[in-house]
C-alpha cells in the first residue's frame, strides 16, 4: 500500500510543524493548510501549503483533491474563527445553508466540517492516531505527585470542566481548595490562567484540570498541553496540572516533565470515571 | 407585636444601606455588622453598627444577643473570604470543627453560616423578604426586547449558568450569537464582563444572564443588578441583561430601566424552565 498523503489543517502554535516533521520522517507527503492570522509562518517553511482563511473552504477543498490528498488532520488551536472571517465562498455558502447557524456554537461547527470533509472523501484522523505518543496516559509525567488536598481539587475541577464540557462550553477549570477559581470558555486557557493569579488565596495553590468534552470527537480539538501551559500554570500560582488520560495531547512529554520539576509543579494524566456528573 | 429588631450583615455596594433605610422606614430597628474590607463605610453612617472580621463570629454572635437581634439578615456581595480572614475565633474554631473543610466550597460555606445563627436563635430571611420589589418580575424592565436571536443566546446562557450553578459554581454566563463567551466562577459578574469586550464576534452583540443556583437558598448570595452592571454590561458591547424572574435582586428598578434606555440595552425577567440541564 501507498503511503497516503497528509493535509495539515494548521492552527496555531508549534504542533503543526510537529506533525509535519513526524510524518515525513515515517515517509509520507505532506500537504500543510496555513489560515492567516492564525497559523504560524514558520510551519509552512519547506512545505507545499496554501494560505487561505477560513471561509474559502471551497478553494482548499479543490486544492486537496488536486494535491492527491487521502487523509486530513486537524492540528493545533483556532482561536474560533469570527463570522467575518468565515466570509463565504460558494461552497461555503452550500455549506452554512446545509448546516444552519445551529451547529455555529463552539464545536458544532467543526463537527460539521468533518462531516462535509468525509463527504468529499476524505479521511479525517485524529492527530493521537499519527504520533501514538502524543495521548497522555495515566500518572505522573514529571517526579512530583498531588498531595491529598490537590488530589480532592483535582477531582472537583474535572467534574466542573466535564459538565461545562456536556455543555459543549470548555474543557477546563482551576480549583484551589475546594473553590472554582476559574471556568474555561472561549477565552481560551491561558487567559483563564492569566486571570487565577489575582483570585487565588492564600495557602497551597490550584490546580488546572483539562478534559476532553465527554461527546466529544477525539479527531478535533482534543485539549492540548505543552511546556508554555506549564510555564503560565507555575506563574498564575498553581501547584499542578492534571490530563484527562486518553482525552487530552501532551506536546513533547519530557520537555513537559523537566518543566515541571523545574518549576516545582506536578502534571499528571488521570483516569475519569465512566460516567460523569454533578 | 412589636417589630422584631433586624441585624444587616453587610458586604458591599449600596444594598446594605439602602436596606437599613428601608427597613427603618418600616418603623424597625437595625443593627449592622460591617466586615474590614468589604463593607462600604459609608453604610454604617449614622447606625448602630460593629465592625469586625469574618473569623470573629463568636464575637458578632455575642453582640448580636447583646443588642436584642431577633432577625438576620445578609445584604451585598461578599468577595468570598480567605482562609486568613477567618482566622478563628473560639465560636467559629467550634464551628469549622463542626462543619469540616467539605462545606468550604463555594456556597456550603454560607449555607452552614445560615445553620448556625437559626440554631443560635435568630431567624435568617431573605432580602426580598425585606424589600418585596427588589424581586425580579418576568418581562421588560426597560422599553427594549430581546430580538429572536438574543431569545436564542439567552436560553443558551441560562442553560449554562444553571449547569454551573447546580455544581454551586456560579450564576452567570455571556453567550454572543450562540457561542460562550465567559463563564462566570468566583471571580465575579464585573470581572468576567470585563473580559468579553476582548472577546466578542463582531455582529449583533451578546447576552448576560444571570440565574439562582437550583438548589440555592434565597436568603443568601441571589444574583443581584443595578445600574453598575448595566454600565458594565453596555461598555462590554453586550446588547442586553436577562435576570431569572423570582431569583435575582434589581436593585432600584427605576434607575436601572433608565440606564438600560439610555444606553440601548434590554434588560429582563425570564421565566425558567422548572427543570433546567443539558
Amino acid at each position: 500500500m501507498t503511503a497516503r498523503k497528509l493535509a495539515i489543517l494548521a492552527g496555531g502554535g508549534t504542533l503543526p510543524a510537529r506533525i509535519a516533521a513526524a510524518v515525513r520522517g515515517q515517509g509520507r507527503d505532506v500537504f500543510v493548510v496555513a489560515f492567516d492570522g492564525h497559523t504560524d509562518p514558520a510551519t509552512v517553511a519547506g512545505l507545499p501549503h496554501l494560505w487561505s482563511r477560513f471561509g474559502a473552504a471551497g478553494t482548499i477543498i479543490r486544492r486537496l483533491h488536486d494535491e492527491g490528498v487521502d487523509e486530513v488532520v486537524f492540528a493545533g488551536p483556532v482561536k474560533r474563527p469570527s463570522f467575518t472571517e468565515l466570509l463565504p465562498d460558494w461552497w461555503t455558502t452550500r455549506f452554512l445553508a446545509r448546516v444552519g447557524t445551529r451547529a455555529l456554537g463552539d464545536d458544532g461547527l467543526l463537527r460539521a466540517v468533518v462531516r462535509e470533509l468525509e463527504e468529499e472523501g476524505f479521511r479525517v484522523v485524529g492527530l493521537h492516531e499519527l504520533l501514538k505518543n502524543l495521548l497522555t496516559v495515566a500518572g505522573p509525567v514529571g517526579s512530583l505527585v498531588p498531595d491529598a488536598e490537590a488530589e480532592r481539587d483535582i477531582a472537583r475541577a474535572a467534574q466542573v470542566a466535564r459538565a461545562l464540557g456536556a455543555l459543549d462550553v470548555g474543557q477546563g477549570a482551576v480549583v484551589q481548595q475546594g473553590l472554582v477559581l476559574a471556568v474555561e470558555a472561549i477565552e481560551g486557557t491561558d487567559a483563564m490562567l492569566a486571570r487565577c493569579a489575582g483570585l487565588a488565596r492564600p495557602g497551597p495553590g490550584g490546580v488546572l484540570v483539562k478534559v476532553k468534552k465527554p461527546n466529544q470527537d477525539r479527531r478535533i480539538d482534543l485539549p492540548t498541553m505543552g511546556v508554555t501551559t506549564i510555564e503560565k500554570a507555575a506563574a498564575a500560582g498553581l501547584r499542578g496540572v492534571a490530563l484527562e488520560a486518553g482525552g487530552s495531547l501532551l506536546i513533547d512529554r519530557e520537555a513537559v516533565a523537566d518543566a515541571a520539576d523545574r518549576l516545582g509543579l506536578f502534571v499528571i494524566g488521570i483516569e475519569l470515571p465512566v460516567e460523569g456528573g454533578a
